[in-house]
């Protein structure tokens, strides 16, 4: 279950709180200010709690994963970012290059992004490599051409951070902190990013099962943030002719356990340019709130991620692509709904 | 290179080109009446062979599945069935029992199928189960049963055949002959159907690479059958929410890599009734040619594959979201056109 | 639960006891001519049966492969051939070519397997390849070599067979029908080798789970063909460092489960020659009855699986190696008893 | 190329090789103090970096992991801790609880692992747990109580650290810094154990491949910290029968590729407590240098993985079993190396 506790309780309720869940012979576990989770449903003790002071409301939640599941909160969540809706009818387009490489760089990237009728701009600035010997990202002066770009083009920006100090200093400048695959599990992570307020994009880890994800996403709410969205980016499985597997089947099943919206993510998905615009389709017709992809003016020089980067006319053409996509899943039903 | 044989060449012309081939080192592998595959493209050999009595033509093809490779055949195959075109604009929907259990149900099942728009009705006769304590199918009376339901319906039908030997039996009866996932390589099989001439499905093994599923296709058309369609039906992965992963990749990849029409079926994919919608509307706009579904009045009656079993409101619901999708996916190019 | 019948039971006594499980709601699934198998272990029908004429026992079993579990046989499975017991103290060595080349050639490797205290000879006559263009063994020719080794040397052979219409003709020549990986769940073929009453070698499937594997040694035992050994071969997984990746956790699973014994093969498992020896130790350190291996006079020029076969020196030490790991695993206890 | 440095170069010297590598088009990484890397064996600059002030030797490694492969160091890399020396012909046992729970636990299980012979106590101080409203370690309490289980038996002791900011903190307390399957990829955490200069054992992730594992490593020894153990601890595949796969495989295949000791984790590998000492034989038969493994007093009443936990009777059983079994793996080479 979970206890929502009214604003502002004192030490001396919530201690109360904690006692009478402990004397039922239960755990009781704060997340954030406003909710206690107990891992279990007893009727008795429900009853009991919703009796004490301080307390708003007691929810029976069976998931284990219970602010983040759709037994707790049946709405779908949506996530305002510099004036467009994530989460609602209306695709989300996240789009930019892998790494960050120049400041005429990002910005021409940043213009083309606007003009195909994107929402947000993504950029590498501080790069997770599996080599010590790799380019590892412009790092902070990354983020500064990153925000010269949100100026110029009005865009949002969302970009990676990798570790619990840095959260600070990334969420800055950007408008969308995204947790990549690596860091699925990061827990320290996790919980600054919680704590920071702001927007975050949670990447589903390599080999990450659903269910994990989501427990994930729990470390992020469970800080009092609620504005998280999920982003499937490809499942490694035994299969070489594609980078990784984008497994679309998480789409409609996280929309079934969750309310927080699902991003998909072609490029990192398949891997490999020529199928990003079928698989962007594939994302949306499943249900997905939006998609994000790597794009470059010259994507055989791109400084990363070459192979999966689409150019300027196909993304054009996938932008149009996935909006009449959009429209043609259910005219009447909300396209996030799942309905068999 | 496949050499391109005239039709009717004779044993003596033929012996002169396997001949050629060998004294240049090389081998010749006979794939059916119309073909010969050499694993090279030598240009001398290739000149020489084009100069050679009984040589329609030599292409040069570099893909380990020659007659199966785009590379050799760059339009896209189509096969008619029953007045039905599978391979061309027009999605194609297969749906039906997973095993048939009686006349009543399985007419009852045809006339919603084609009420709804379906081109071809599938259930199982010949039922490859894990268990051998459990229902193995009606066998040649479920056989028998699909046959009157066609005569009612007009619809075409698909049912699976496990060995060799039940081929001709099988092939009396259906339309088309299914291979199943297990028995993706099962060589003697696969000659086999391929001798019939009947279309043939052929169903992606559970951790088939998309290269062995297509060198398992270039088995059945080295029989000089060249009415071969693929069907992906989920590969096995470590997540456990869904029965298997539906590899939506594979869709777009197969499309570059071969001529051949690709089916999707969502049932087995994703193995829950409440996700096979969004996933039939997703392997559509991934650009498949079709999809196949299982569908039963009753689905928790089922007498097998329950769980991921639509009924008729549903299924309705898929033909109408799908024929949406298809319409959406692009208005001024093919729909299975590859492009980025 | 499992009805153990009397020998030579008549018609009207198996319908009798057929009839009483279904009168309790049950439904009885022949096992051969010697049991009789419920999905269920029902108390009160127990009883009855116990009654009844013709049966001998009744045992109560949960697993769904009751005659395949340790459940209804505590007991290792002992399987002899050729004067050699499989599943007993001593480790079973088996190895011999991936192909059968030519006669010289396997009496070679014979003598070697013999020399250096081998005790089954191993090589493939019917090739199960990928490609229709590859060679697909020389057929009966290769197992009339076999033979004529097997009388130059006094090993018992083992070799593969594909479909059920060979079965036949293979069972003439082999002490051991091996099933294929990629036939791990063909079903007729299961039961055509499981009427041979031959000993069967069955090869996990490259995705297949413990379970399946073990349901599909039902199929054969459920043929009255008790003399079943599993064998582990390398499952596949996202790892290319390797050919597959030899799942040695399976051994001391399937010892616990079941009563056959597992012989590992580390040839197929890890796919390369430098680690080959270094799994046969480890699995038979696992517990093991034995290992199964691809020898050539000069793996360079094997006409198959040339990278994963060791040649006769090598082959010599890991016999050396595999005894003297057998004879440290515990000297008190059988080597093959799982204990933690 | 690996260019190895003399000791205290100044930066005028330095930065003169780095331009010198710099004007023949290359870039040159510094790998801590002692080297640099580049991308390239060139045989003109490798020449003319010998003849510049500052260069010690120059080493031509083809490897993506260049300090971390056998090519560039042949020797196995012995690691020194408490007296018991790691990589050499001693097999290594580590033990101890997956949680710390108190000091009268962990000192018993510090007397138990002592007195069976065990070298390293291991336990859990920072917990990554999936859910964040499970118990999450002792946190610096528990690490407390491992010191003092150390000053009672003398023996080095191992714990987890999960974020950069703690590592200062875990290692004034621990031997040995161990690094998670979920962070085998969080690289300012590999940076910072790399600084720290203490011996850190990396676990693998979870579907991390081989090469990735070793970039992983590659991070802490460009830190100029060669005191690196890697852990093999189970990888995630579909099979459900075991909580991961252990993957025997690797061990042979780091050994052959890397100088760095291999120790193998049977408890997370297979996660029941039945088939533990089963793998661990496996293990070291496979040629690791040692295990770790998860003992209890009580391993039911354990307050983390208990189904994986063995009891101090299985341990001695284990350790018993393990030490027979490295010392058969070879009497006359070293147990380590790769001799198929």
């Amino acid at each position: 279950m979970v206890i929502i506790l009214r604003p502002q309780v004192n030490y001396t309720i919530l201690k109360n709180i904690l006692s009478t869940i402990q004397e039922a012979g239960f755990t009781g576990y704060q997340a954030g200010k406003k909710a206690i989770v107990v891992h279990n449903n007893d009727e008795t003790l429900q009853a009991k709690l919703k009796t004490l002071e301080g307390v708003e409301n007691v929810v029976q939640v069976k998931s284990p994963y219970p602010l983040t599941s759709r037994e707790f909160h049946p709405e779908n969540t949506l996530i305002e970012v510099g004036g467009h809706v994530i989460g609602g009818d209306e695709p989300t387009i996240m789009a930019g290059p892998c790494s960050i490489e120049s400041l005429e760089n990002i910005i021409e990237i940043a213009e083309a992004v606007k003009k195909a009728g994107g929402h947000v701009l993504r950029g590498g600035a501080f790069k997770p490599r599996s080599s010590p010997y790799s380019f590892q990202g412009h790092g902070e002066e990354g983020l500064k051409m990153m925000a010269l770009a949100r100026e110029k083009t009005g865009l949002p920006i969302i970009s990676e951070v990798m570790e619990p100090e840095k959260v600070a200093l990334v969420a800055e400048y950007v408008d969308i902190l995204q947790i990549g695959a690596r860091n699925m599990q990061n827990y320290p992570l996790l919980r600054e990013v919680g704590k920071s307020g702001k927007p975050v994009m949670l990447k589903r880890g390599l080999s990450a099962t659903i269910e994990e994800w989501l427990m994930s996403a729990e470390y992020v709410l469970a800080q009092d943030n609620p504005n998280v969205m999920l982003c499937e980016r490809g499942i490694r499985t035994y299969e070489t002719a594609t980078r990784n597997t984008l497994d679309l089947n998480a789409v409609p099943v996280v929309q079934h356990l969750s309310h927080l919206p699902v991003i998909v993510d072609p490029s990192h998905g398949v891997g490999k340019s020529q199928y990003v615009n079928a698989m962007a389709r594939a994302g949306i017709a499943a249900g997905a709130t939006g998609v994000i992809v790597e794009i470059h003016p010259d994507p055989a020089k791109a400084w990363s991620d070459a192979a999966q980067t689409i150019d300027f006319d196909q993304f054009n053409q996938m932008v149009d692509d996935v909006n009449r996509i959009a429209a043609a899943v259910s005219p009447t039903l909300s396209r996030t709904t799942v309905h068999a």
